[in-house]
């Protein structure tokens, strides 16, 4: 018996018969004696539909107006999941993420969380109701609905556990848990039984896409003990806590890779201050989300060579910027590849293990892929290959770290 | 220049074009330096269309719950009606109920408007904004969404502009105006330049059907001047306003006509107090909503016959009801008839005018219709009549007060 956060997906919601039986999953929950907070996002494709209405509209929105209009969606999921329940005989109350008390920054389409004054939800609990509420939105100072990004409801979801001290918040998603890599792409793939907050934030940010990474770095911060597991069955799933709980026998907890990758090399760039500065300044003032960097110098010729990475949607945008940027400071030229990809190990195991890096290294060159550019942190290793080597790739590294055994 | 107070309801704003169109005529009277408050309902068939979903998940959905989620509908209308004024390159805000300051009774899907507090919309207008609120709702006391009723922006709209002191408030619908008789149906109807709230009151429980009667009456209160018009021309329409403030020169102001009545009669029932009493309390407990009654006593045998007429719709419930009550009293029987209507002539006009009533009655006389029942108020003669009569009958009248002429 304890107090238990849940938080649904707009899958698992997605029709009256989702709805359905995700009310019986959570009052399973419920009749164990547990207090069951949910929280739940809009029914399946209900937020593209409304950005899509919203730009025949009017092609640029009001960032205000964007969020009133979309926070519609997780409140019409939470009141059917209310009636839902109570078909069932049981009580529940649906919250918007005002009436949850969920206070966010100012900014619109996406707030941070600020605060969470659970107040109401505790009141409804202590008269044993079923508290559902609307993730994905909070209100602001001036008592305006605001968004916190996609992929806010996981969020939602975990500030609340925090506020609550929850024993433990579930995330059901379309996967059973987190895995090693990619069960559908390599042979061996395992589920893990848990994984710490700074390996998940590295898997997020990687594309691994099963939480988050917002809500793993608020997860991490008031340290709520987070259950990634499957809508549509009751296997244990993933956990995802603190390290330093964890016996740790591995280096290397999860191969990720990603394919919307690609490369631009400025060639030849006369070495003074601040010109590389000026690249990923207008990078950044065109909200291109720059990935790995590497410069290397030519000291006799007093020039540098930059290589960085970009995802493949913004490659022509920045090529533009770029070759701009090279005729205007006189550089040798601006050449790019459209195909490449990124493979990363991921392991707090690591930090006390060396040779994990060039472990990967010398596992990529026995296997006949070549190394473009290689980026690391205390905790990861990426390298960029090409495409065509992506797959060949992350086998060849999670059989050499011998992933698929516990 | 003033503050004017405007609504539109579904079939206004039931898509895009609409939307577009509707925002364009919003800015006509806000370029002409008006400060503008726009109550919208939910699109189209949106709110039809959930209550249909939460039917599909629990055929009796909780109340609160019901609220919570029809609300979203008047939500979205206004974030997009924002967004339409916004494209044209004015500042617009779109609040819901709460933000508007509507608080309402604590009861759901039918609650009164309590009062309004207008500092949001007032601050918003300060700054020059077109602010669209969402119609049909508000919040109670325990901060939980509240509806107002079928028909209830028409009521939001009002009560807003009671609380702005606005100049005036002008309801947008699908027909020019409030007309002295159906136009569709007689010859010669007119539209009217102005109805007292009393008429428009009774026009409106009688099935006229412009506008709500709850809106009638919170303006009538507040001294609201209404203007009823089309969302499709620029014609002027009808002012809804205080009788006195008005020339008077005809008893009658319009003709009504309901093809929606049932008729039932119970005979030879004993003359018991209570008798008639407890029939009606279970014809509301069955939530019957009983319009005509007539009794007449026959004082030789101490039996009364009582005659009352039923929606269409509740007739088969009601004669159930009304023959187990005579059963059980020993009342001599029951007969129904399903094809009747009412014609009703309205008029504050007839307060000071003897022979209004008298001269309907035999004008129906010489048109060769039978009157069946008659029912009548300060302001109002009802007659129940066969319905195979009632279009002959409405004309009859029309002409016999000669309503075609201003």
């Amino acid at each position: 018996m304890g107090l238990v956060v849940q938080k649904f997906g707009g899958s698992s919601v997605g029709d009256v018969q989702k709805i359905k039986n995700v009310a019986r999953r959570i009052l399973d929950e419920y009749k164990k004696g547990n207090s069951m907070v949910v929280i739940v996002s809009a029914m399946g494709k209900t937020t593209d539909d409304l950005i899509k209405l919203a730009k025949e509209i009017n092609p640029n929105p009001p960032a205000r107006e964007m969020d009133a209009l979309m926070a519609t969606g997780e409140k019409v999921s939470a009141a059917m999941m209310a009636m839902a329940i109570a078909a069932e005989g049981i009580g529940a109350v649906s919250l918007t993420g005002q009436q949850a008390g969920v206070f966010t920054e100012t900014v619109h389409n996406k707030a941070r969380i600020l605060e969470i004054d659970p107040e109401r939800i505790e009141k409804e609990l202590a008269r044993s109701r079923v508290v559902i509420v609307a993730g994905f939105q909070g209100i602001n100072e001036y008592g305006d609905i605001t968004t916190i990004g996609r992929g806010g409801s996981d969020t939602s979801a975990v500030a609340i556990a925090a506020a609550l001290k929850a024993d433990y918040c579930e995330i059901f998603t379309d996967v059973d848990g987190v895995y090693t890599a990619d069960p559908f792409e390599v042979k061996g793939a395992r589920k893990l039984s848990e994984i710490s907050y700074e390996e998940m934030l590295e898997l997020a940010s990687l594309g691994a896409g099963v939480l988050h990474p917002r809500a793993v770095e608020v997860a991490q911060f008031h340290n709520v003990v987070i259950h990634v597991r499957s809508s549509f069955n009751n296997n244990q799933g993933t956990f995802v806590k603190e390290a330093n709980k964890m016996e740790r026998k591995k280096a290397v907890t999860g191969v990720a890779h990603d394919k919307d990758v690609a490369k631009i090399t400025i060639y030849a760039m006369p070495d003074k201050p601040g010109t590389a500065g000026k690249l990923f300044s207008k990078l950044g003032e065109a909200k291109i989300n720059v990935d790995v960097i590497v410069q290397s110098s030519h000291q006799q010729q007093n020039t540098n060579d930059i290589t960085f990475t970009v995802p493949r949607g913004d490659l022509d945008q920045a090529l533009k910027i770029t070759e701009a940027l090279s005729k205007e400071v006189g550089a040798g030229g601006v050449n790019s590849d459209a195909k490449v990809s990124k493979v990363s190990i991921v392991g707090v195991g690591m930090i006390s293990t060396p040779g994990v890096a060039a472990k990967m290294f010398a596992t990529l060159g026995s296997a006949g892929v070549n190394i473009d550019l290689i980026s690391t942190s205390e905790i990861k290793v990426s390298c960029v290959v090409a495409e065509k080597d992506v797959d060949k790739a992350v086998q060849a590294v999670h059989d050499a770290f011998e992933l698929e055994k516990e």
